[in-house]
């Protein structure tokens, strides 16, 4: 039976010893992950983790949201209702071994789909599974896995160790205290686990519990929220507070890219106006707008890697937001435009060689209209990789055909796995790895690039760019 | 000389083998037409066709807007113009062997395109032609179909059965009597043929003559269609009508994908608004809005499968609308948005698993960054294939890699022709199947899907996906 | 060592021999270059070319702005500031050889992108070098080069007829006093050079010296340009100066495509406010809208083929627009509406077959959306090729990919290299030869073609569709 994951697995037949030759010299490279959602706590505490379900199935939307689509109840995955366990509606399913028979049922929807290739690639590399999941194999996936968790070597901190991660980020808001990461600093382990300063829920009005959260700003950094300048600069000592726990980026996840530039007088009054609680929408808007920039400003102060990850309509169902919550799988993309967003706040920065400013897109059409074009020009941006949905085969593929004339590979930033799936992140560095090493291949093959220089440009898509880029 | 349609068509050189194999196993199974434009009454009289040009070119709005955009006029193509044949303007050819030579001199004009891969492919598998169509073989083409047509097994229901149809819908408007439909099931032919219901006419304020058209209405249906109440219940009749023939969808062909859901209340006066006559924009979008959730609703209670065909500006050109009158070639694509159009309707029956709403696109730039993210989490939503312009191969393999990585195939349902061009159904099946074979043999190639996997989606995307989708 | 440019470039391995076949038929056509922004006083004074940087770097956006985006200032790069040689900031190089060195060092930069491969080949076979140029063989190159340009055989006239160029055009403005061309035409040399009429500075009221710019024109024509009728007339009277120099076609660079069409009377007094200086942002607009109407009116009298470039956003930096001036890579594509855009225009003059109107786009969305289905039906309608950062082999293929399907290839017009970088021309038109075998290779190898059909079409897209679009 051929393998999971065959060897050549995204090599082209007509580039494939091509694609090898390039693959065999990134493929043992550490991993970088210089933007993720894995929890701190893990490599903190460093307990095993709990049964398959609750680690692969429960937590990971790209799952659950393709199950529901076909008719299977978020309840019936063990998705927590936000009143649970007061049952107020249908059970929702706690029994690993259920869970994970239902999943292996519908395993098949996965087809041509990015998860299906992490999944195979775990069941194979990090649990030593050779035949495909389904309705039979499923009980044996099931007990091999569960064993295997019960190991120390498959422990967070073996298992980090073991995925030859050198650096990893994860995210954490501006009102965290860190505690975890306190305690990975304070525990002596080696492994290196930094955090990213996301301000979301102090600097978009609409974020829940939006005044509260300015109140508690204040009270973690003894600054005056109520004033625009105390409000700055309670920023300034969070991020200054995040970098003591290794936080070289922030992280920012607006609904646009939209970005303003007042004047000092005119950004203090909208806080004001924002800080009793306007409700103007555009007000709202303003202020967002004006955030991204003073961030960025704040950035080429401070020296922090800022990410705008705009472009998503978050909580899209009403029902299954009041049901279960946030990042239910409902978060759809919307167009997105950049050139005339970010126009304000590239005015005010986007000269400066020092800072650094990566953008992400949901929407593709934007990748050879507008963001090669202006990271093709502007000293401060970059490209992240394709993102969300788009960190998939073919997704990277168009980002790399579609970016690649007009900015070059050295605007943009190498891989980042986004993850809060801690045993997929080799399998999606190593996929990353693949598509990358497959479309360098095919220049190589068509004779726009010498060979030399495509293994040179593989270690640095594998690696180096990341660790550049995000100063890590 | 090489066939006019290869063997190995569409099949790329370097999967070939694959692509062979894979296609053997779909290409003779039987052609499930769930949504189409073909006439009942050629099923019904089984007359035989009119002349070649009659047939093959005067009707086929992709043929002649080809050749109009080179300089040659409709009327020398026997496009009838609306006064003919009065003759107010140049003369409208009419002598099929004119319009027919004047085709194969811009016969080259299709090279590249989906309607040359058509027409040579009905040209040798149904017509039994070797040689290519140009002004030298034009005469002998012509005599070779105009006889065959003349004979018993090339009239409608001997083609039917050639073409191995197990079962093929029809679109009827809302006022339609469907007595085509009752004359095939009273003549005792067992080809299946359905009906659709596009209520266009009766849902559009735009739609020409829709007072009339609402008067209508009610006179067949013995509903007071003044009122709101009566109104819906007409539909209701209607549904249930054409579902006696067969109906297992409807049918809407909105300019945009905009929905409301308004209250009753505040429904009903704006049907009044617009049953007085409103020439107020905004009311008229409104209620197409409004009538996409309420066939929504209705869909939800009588099961009739729901298919939403937005973003076609029709009769773009003024000039060609009033001398030939719609469906010239003149409809043009728009840009078009469903992330927040379909909000309401989907905030309404969205999560539905009983309900089955199927959206087109002629926006491609939503299927990646939309369609499938939608379509991958709303139990409700399926994604139609490629439409119109993008039937066609890159547009099929574009929807395909646009689509899978996020919603999977099995949020898909199969192809369906959409032609009332009859003789070129088998050759649009046939390059669907040959396209999807090419797709699922490159996945298979570069190991993202095994070969038995690719066996079983190759007849799902090729049969049971459209049989399952439509409930046929 | 292999070529700087191998023999087989940009041909995939899998279609390789059909990609040979289909370029030799093709490769040593003579260049038909019917766009273009090379300098006529070069033809006119046939003077040697200054030094490698002078000629290669300092002038070309393609590359200062990707060396900006990492950091480098453009003062280093020799770009002159407004003021200079004033020296009011950071003193701009003006080395030669510095320049080439700093450019050596980051000429790694561009690997991936179509400068690269148009440098490369500009190496190789203008100037004879075989080895890559990096910082240890950054001298070689310079001198290699410094050394040729002084020799007569590398003169524009020589350079001219090697490169085998059968017709350029040149772009002047409106109030330009095409003195060069007469020196050309005065000089008895049998290059055939030919200008376009560009009348943005005329038309566009955010034009910079727009008022003044009106007056000259009054004063080159003699007409009342403070009257409509005067002022179109003294359209008229430029357009037929421009013919008397060869030219063929007009070329507009509007921010965007709309297009109006207002009556006369309605037209007249727009006129009136505008050029009384009306600061009203719509009214700017709307003058531009018309202008394309009214231009291409005068196309339809006078049978200058119309080239519409919308959609890019110039000068988006205002601080490199006040130190540096125009065009310094800081124009960035924006999304472009056509089909709501045009329609006032189309509605004129969209059905007249003995017009043509070329349209481009930075906006690929628009290919298969709205260009190509436009393009397919209106005869007045043809597609410019890939544009400017689309300019570039995967830029060019997703144009074949999105385009020919719906308008064929006979809706297009062939290759134009649109370049002031004179060098590069046979580079420029061997790459797009190449990327259209290529293409062809493609779909003979998949059966959509047959191979003789696409030796035809190789020689239609590299020579006579230019030559026929742009009636040269």
């Amino acid at each position: 039976m051929a393998p999971l994951t065959d060897p050549d697995l995204l090599f082209a037949p007509e580039t494939r010893s091509l694609c090898r030759a390039l693959y065999a010299g990134v493929k043992d490279l550490p991993i970088v992950s210089p933007h993720g959602h894995t929890d701190p706590r893990w490599y903190a505490l460093n307990e095993p983790f709990p049964d398959p379900a609750q680690l692969l199935i429960v937590p990971d939307h790209y799952i659950f949201r393709m199950l529901f689509s076909q008719g299977v109840r978020l309840e019936e995955l063990g998705v927590p209702t936000l009143d649970f366990p007061t049952l107020n509606g249908a059970p929702v399913e706690t029994d690993g071994r259920t869970i994970w028979r239902r999943f292996a049922e519908h395993y098949y929807l996965f087809r041509g789909t990015p998860t299906r290739l992490w999944l195979d690639h775990v069941f194979e590399h990090l649990f030593g599974i050779g035949e495909p999941l389904n309705p039979v194999t499923a009980d044996r996936h099931y007990d091999t896995i569960a064993t295997l968790l019960q190991r120390d070597d498959y422990r967070p901190r073996a298992l980090f160790d073991r995925f030859n991660i050198e650096v990893i980020a994860t995210t954490e808001g501006a009102l965290d205290d860190l505690k975890w990461h306190r305690a990975i600093r304070d525990s002596g382990w080696n492994g290196r686990v930094v955090t990213a300063y996301r301000p979301d829920a102090v600097v978009d009005p609409d974020f829940e519990g939006f005044p509260a959260n300015l109140d508690r700003l204040g009270e973690i950094t003894g600054c005056d929220t109520g004033t625009w300048e105390g409000y700055l600069d309670a920023h300034r000592k969070r991020r200054a507070y995040f970098k003591e726990f290794g936080a070289t980026s922030s992280d920012h996840g607006h609904p646009t890219a939209e970005t303003a530039n007042l004047s000092e007088a005119a950004a203090g009054e909208l806080f004001n106006r924002i800080r009793h609680g306007s409700d103007d929408e555009r007000e709202r808007r303003l202020f967002r707008a004006q955030m991204l920039t003073e961030m960025a400003k704040m950035s080429r102060d401070d020296g922090l890697v800022m990410q705008i990850h705009p472009g998503s309509w978050r909580n899209h169902s009403p029902a299954i937001f009041q049901k279960f919550g946030r990042d239910k799988g409902f978060d759809i993309p919307t167009r997105t435009d950049y050139v005339t967003a970010l126009k304000p706040l590239l005015d005010c920065v986007g000269l400066e060689r020092d800072l650094t400013i990566i953008l992400f897109t949901l929407d593709e059409t934007s990748y050879a209209r507008e963001l090669a074009p202006l990271a093709g020009v502007y000293p401060a941006l970059k490209l992240g990789p394709a993102w969300w949905f788009h960190d998939s085969p073919e997704g990277m593929r168009r980002f790399r055909e579609m970016t690649t004339e007009t900015a070059g590979f050295y605007n943009t930033v190498g891989f980042n796995d986004d993850t809060r799936a801690f045993p997929s992140i080799p399998a999606r560095h190593d996929i990353a790895r693949r598509v990358d090493c497959a479309f360098l291949a095919r220049l190589v093959a068509e004779h726009r690039l010498r060979e030399e220089e495509a293994h040179e440009l593989a270690r640095e898509l594998a690696y180096t760019l990341a660790k550049k880029a995000y100063r890590l």
